[in-house]
């Protein structure tokens, strides 16, 4: 990648409609934030430099290729959830991405449309799209929602007067009917990609797609394995990134370049070397999904000495931890195995939610955490309102947990460090 | 009923495991708000004469008539949602319940173990339980809980820590599946009825129930449409109580007394007596609900000299304008039309939900309103959302729009009597 010239995609973004002063000023900020709290740290493993040159043109390369990918007659579809099946659209030749969501941007025109208290994600995503500083969903053909939560079901109505958008019926409950229900779901998207696409899906395509995505979480699972070595080999925050670039980059790319990172992990766990000093605080975080380029957390964390090793979150374990079934021998047998697999994914939408109070622990005593950081976003009622039960579960396991609320802004860091190192204090 | 005696109900209220002194400071309370808010008005239907009793009774014959009903081996079942079919309950032996959800009670506990950002509702529910001053939870053997939204979802699994709760999962869309869907929630919520009261479900009794409910609400049907004249003949305020006694009153009896209130309603429409001068300002409010005793925004618009003439809301035209079916031969058949009318409520957990704004338009044309308020408690994502598209269309259909977001405290009824005086004036 050294030999890369610099290229100007200023006419690239300018052609899909972007806000070009607004998104200088975007991405000069995601260059700051990113050298502060990434390119600070010590000893990192050298397998990051490719997550590196990622963050370096996260609005670039990527975006030309699916540029490149488009104007060869390909589809793009932009997500926000875990729970869109990616293999079925790649099985029917399109490409999956998703969206951004990470960073304040343009609040002041979304609560025109939605109320201030929405969370921060959602503003977000809508913000970044009334803002137009998101490239991904300016090449997205179609965006798929899903019916996770009261805001994000309505906000899809009102991007919908905005962009092209499919919303898919998630149950509430993992009964087996739910899961009868959620399979006829995937059944309708695969149809609804088909048409997009042009492209049927086959047993083989899905077949080879379901290897595909599987691997990707495989390489992901390797490292989230190595996190449970003292010292850690690997900084939470970098893991988290790899999780974040997972979402959007190539999938065969991703896979290889993670499988590298994580050989390297491996040695350094045989050999002994850590990002942080043998003893360092350990920390296991629960909650909602930290979307690119929210780091403020694992910065925090991690600048007052601790380390983070495990993410019970959909951008960290919720999104590798299970892997479909690759047994199929037909389509409807590979479709079942997709509906079963992603209703394993524990998120706080469905109730009751006793998956993911199994999933802390079992983390948390797996890798050996010191305490627990149960993060919400403000005015995320699900993840709120679960969080009696999480806190409850984490100390009848006899561990001390922190409950942060927070959102995206910077203004509450000095506070939030003060609790973080008051909590890492007393582990 | 002027020669009833003043009963004492302490000693129920005790055995119900109340906590009698708080509980009498909420009676005191609101007692004090009905005699501001409905015994200062001038010209009231006789008909009312009913309503009073029946708050002047709020927590008392009513329980007792549950408590006599139970006591000799009757169940009663809680619900807080209008999707809880009341046919399926009382077809199988069982008499239903609205339950307390409209004033502030006990917050401090509430905030213990949900968010303090949660719809003034929720918390009310939570905190009548909590603070052991709802005899109506109490009486209910079974609470009968709904996926309506995110904060209900979750508060019912905290109240399921401390009652005997079910939760119907109600779909977010209204495809032939998801009917088919809610259809099969109906039939497993008759058996979990049926094991609790010990009685069958037949064809006889559903029939016998579905045309008892269904004549609740024509009695309902019949004093709404009376407020289309002008002048009004009842008030906004008797008409909303009216909705809300019939979530927990008697079945039989509260029929027949609406209807006798419909019949004076009729005769003062044909004689032109109204309860507010003719050319009064007509409003129509859409919104969340407003459970007993919250009768806050109807007590301001009606003291600024205008009349409430409609409520699109769960405590208003969502309970009552649909019927289910009378034509049914079969059980199964009955089912079918339960399932049907119930998913023709349209509340904002719908996506899309386009029913809702068709009737809030169909309603503003029938009634003659001058303008619509929009009325959202706080933190409720789902109608809060959903506003923009509400107001837009209120104004494409050539109508002012006001938007209020309150609570249940009294702190802001300054401030909105100044914005609901301005936007009559307006008008």
């Amino acid at each position: 990648m050294s030999d890369q010239t610099v290229v100007d995609y200023h006419p690239m973004w300018a052609e899909l409609g972007l806000d070009l002063p607004s998104h200088d000023a975007l991405l000069g900020a995601v260059g700051q934030l990113f050298g502060d709290a990434y390119l600070t740290q010590d000893n990192r493993p050298k397998g990051m430099d490719y997550l590196n040159f990622v963050m370096s043109e996260v609005h670039g390369l990527r975006v030309k290729e699916l540029d490149d990918f488009r104007k060869a007659g390909g589809k793009v579809v932009g997500t926000f959830c875990l729970y869109v099946p990616e293999e079925i659209i790649r099985a029917a030749g399109g490409w999956c991405v998703g969206l951004c969501a990470g960073a304040e941007f343009a609040y002041d025109q979304v609560e025109q449309i939605m109320p201030r208290n929405t969370c921060a994600l959602i503003k977000s995503f809508m913000g970044f799209k009334l803002g137009k500083v998101c490239p991904y969903i300016q090449e997205s053909d179609l965006v798929i929602g899903e019916t996770t939560c009261d805001g994000k079901k309505k906000a899809y109505e009102l991007l919908s007067e905005l962009h092209n958008v499919y919303v898919m019926e998630l149950p509430q409950m993992k009964r087996d009917k739910d899961i009868a229900m959620w399979r006829g779901e995937i059944v309708e998207l695969m149809a609804k990609v088909e048409e997009l696409t042009g492209k049927k899906v086959t047993a083989e395509s899905l077949r080879a797609s379901i290897k595909e995505v599987n691997d990707k979480r495989r390489a992901l699972q390797r490292i989230a394995a190595t996190r449970a070595a003292d010292p850690a080999p690997i900084s939470g925050k970098d893991a988290l990134l790899a999780t974040q670039v997972a979402f959007y980059d190539d999938v065969p790319r991703f896979t290889q370049m993670m499988n590298v990172l994580a050989d390297e992990l491996d040695q350094r766990v045989a050999s002994g070397e850590g990002v942080a000093p043998m003893g360092a605080k350990r920390v296991l975080i629960t909650g909602t999904p930290m979307a690119l380029p929210n780091w403020k957390l694992h910065d925090i964390i991690e600048k007052a000495g601790a380390v983070v090793v495990g993410e019970e979150m959909c951008t960290g374990s919720r999104y590798y931890q299970d892997l479909v079934s690759e047994d199929a021998a037909t389509l409807d047998e590979m479709v079942d195995d997709i509906a079963e697999k992603y209703l394993d994914i524990n998120c706080a939408c469905f109730t009751p939610n006793q998956g993911r109070l199994d999933d802390v622990v079992r983390m948390a005593k797996d890798l050996g955490v010191d305490g627990v950081i149960d993060y919400s976003l403000q005015f995320c009622n699900l993840y709120e309102m679960e969080s009696n039960a999480v806190e409850q579960t984490v100390r009848d396991a006899g561990l001390p947990v922190l409950k942060i609320t927070t959102d995206y802004s910077m203004e509450d860091v000095g506070q939030l460090s003060t609790r973080v190192e008051a909590f890492l204090e007393m582990l």
